[in-house]
């Protein structure tokens, strides 16, 4: 009630009579608003009036206005996890529907690709985890990990208006540093998924000082590059509103125009890299992707070598 | 004592004394051993001998003569379990060593492929499940799953006789009917596998009437196919040391060794096939599988069909 009239006054009377609660239920049930960080003001005779809203990712205001179908309909939230991913495999293997969302504020075991760790800090960051049951063999989950870099770079930049780019294989950068990574996980047999985790880590309001300094130098967050407060929100309300068109797209059209997506908005084609494998790095020319997110690379001599798995950096020419 | 000392007497005297216990003491460990179906001749002054062991799975039976370094040298037992894979797989998640046994005589809910279920009655088939943490790519584990087809037809040819054949992509047959599959089932990313279980379901001792009547026309046993009855407890030793040594030959010499050894065991290759689709079924030859473990299949109207995952059957030509 109080958000629909935002920001004018409800009387508390119309309150009690359209809940069919006392005053005095209404009173506190205010107090626990406040205390969740809405800014709500009291006045005598006037009523109540909502004045701020908290950027606080809880499921109610992620709900409302929310527009899709399945993705982020379920949601489990958390002050503080170790791990959306880990918390969504265990909620997968018990079940859970397909597009249900976990959510956390504070991520205190965070993973990143290759088991790194991914840094989080309270309300700062965004870290959220689907799950998915789509009918592909493993070998097709690469394509979902790539729909998910396209989906979420659409998303920042219909929300943020930062320029989101993707570096091969689905990181997330805007002015060459990292904003968000993406962790998929699965379970499967050789012919099927059982199923699958999409977990994303998007640097919404850190400010410098917040990421380690391992990284300092090579990631940001939306709020530098934008200049100003992200509103947490409804970046994951429109993530998820792109998630879930994206998903279809792919579901019904098939990879060939999430591929073309990805070509667009990729940072890492057409230009000079530095390929680091497990024994030595190399530089080479980032030609194209194929069919199943391999990254093509010529490299000095010549010959084009195929990159399924790995890590690259860009460097200037 | 009285497996060294097998089939002589063993005096009680002298069991009390190696083991420093009672005579009462040995006496309850004898009646134990009796009721696990060892079976203990006891005779006045004489002593006990053991004069037969029980078909029983035991870790300690399996233990006692295993060459192996790694593979099932740790041993999670049980008389009745839902699912090997699925009791392996929370092991998996909880950080069991590399190599770990699951061994049940009962599943009530076991697994085939792409959901169908297992039926193994009790004391009668082999049902075990093994951990394995390769460093590979999701991409790997097909290999490891041939190689798994090859280490177990080999156990069985060695240990019984029979002359198991491979038929694409994983189940071993004997004389055209199923005598064993095989399950793989994997965590991972994108980049590298978490864990990955390799279950195996083995028709041993069933008989005709133990196979329900969906699979009683394909399925056979080893016992049917060998025409005596097979001691599974060795089976069980074979099918670990050949798992091993496979094991070892795919992580240092490649997949190379491996997919000779698959096409040399195979009952599917050079033959006409009915290939099953979930839209549709036709009918084509069998020529030859790829490094990543395909089927490639000659269309009748000559073209080349890459396979691979789905279902095939043999077919008179």
């Amino acid at each position: 009630m109080l958000k629909e009239m935002m920001p004018e006054y409800v009387s508390g009377e119309e309150i009690c009579k359209n809940l069919n609660v006392t005053r005095t239920a209404v009173w506190k049930h205010i107090q626990v608003l406040r205390e969740d960080g809405y800014e709500i003001e009291a006045r005598p005779r006037a009523g109540y009036a909502l004045t701020g809203i908290p950027d606080r990712l809880f499921p109610e205001e992620i709900g409302d206005g929310l527009t899709t179908e399945f993705i982020g309909r379920k949601i489990y939230y958390y002050d503080r996890v170790v791990s959306t991913n880990d918390r969504a495999k265990e909620l997968a293997r018990a079940g859970a529907v397909e597009g249900t969302l976990v959510l956390a504020e504070e991520q205190t075991g965070g993973k990143g690709r290759l088991g790194r760790s991914w840094y989080a800090p309270p309300y700062k960051g965004i870290c959220f985890s689907l799950i998915l049951y789509p009918r592909v063999s493993p070998y097709g989950v690469a394509q979902v990990t790539m729909m998910t870099a396209v989906a979420l770079a659409t998303a920042i930049r219909r929300e943020t208006g930062v320029a989101a780019g993707i570096k091969w294989p689905n990181d997330l950068l805007a002015g060459g540093r990292k904003i968000c990574g993406i962790l998929t996980e699965l379970s499967a047999e050789m012919d099927r998924v059982n199923y699958l985790v999409v977990g994303a880590g998007i640097n919404a309001n850190q400010e410098t000082g917040d990421f380690p300094g391992e990284v300092r130098d090579t990631a940001t967050s939306l709020k530098e590059a934008a200049g100003r407060d992200i509103f947490r929100n409804g970046l994951v309300r429109v993530s998820l509103a792109e998630f879930e068109r994206w998903y279809r797209v792919w579901s019904v059209q098939g990879f060939k125009p999430v591929l073309e997506a990805w070509k667009e908005l990729s940072v890492s084609l057409n230009c000079p890299v530095r390929i680091h494998t497990l024994k030595n790095s190399w530089d080479g020319w980032a030609e194209d992707v194929d069919e199943d997110g391999a990254l093509l690379v010529r490299a000095p001599g010549g010959g084009l070598q195929r990159l399924v798995s790995g890590e690259i950096s860009l460097r200037l020419a």
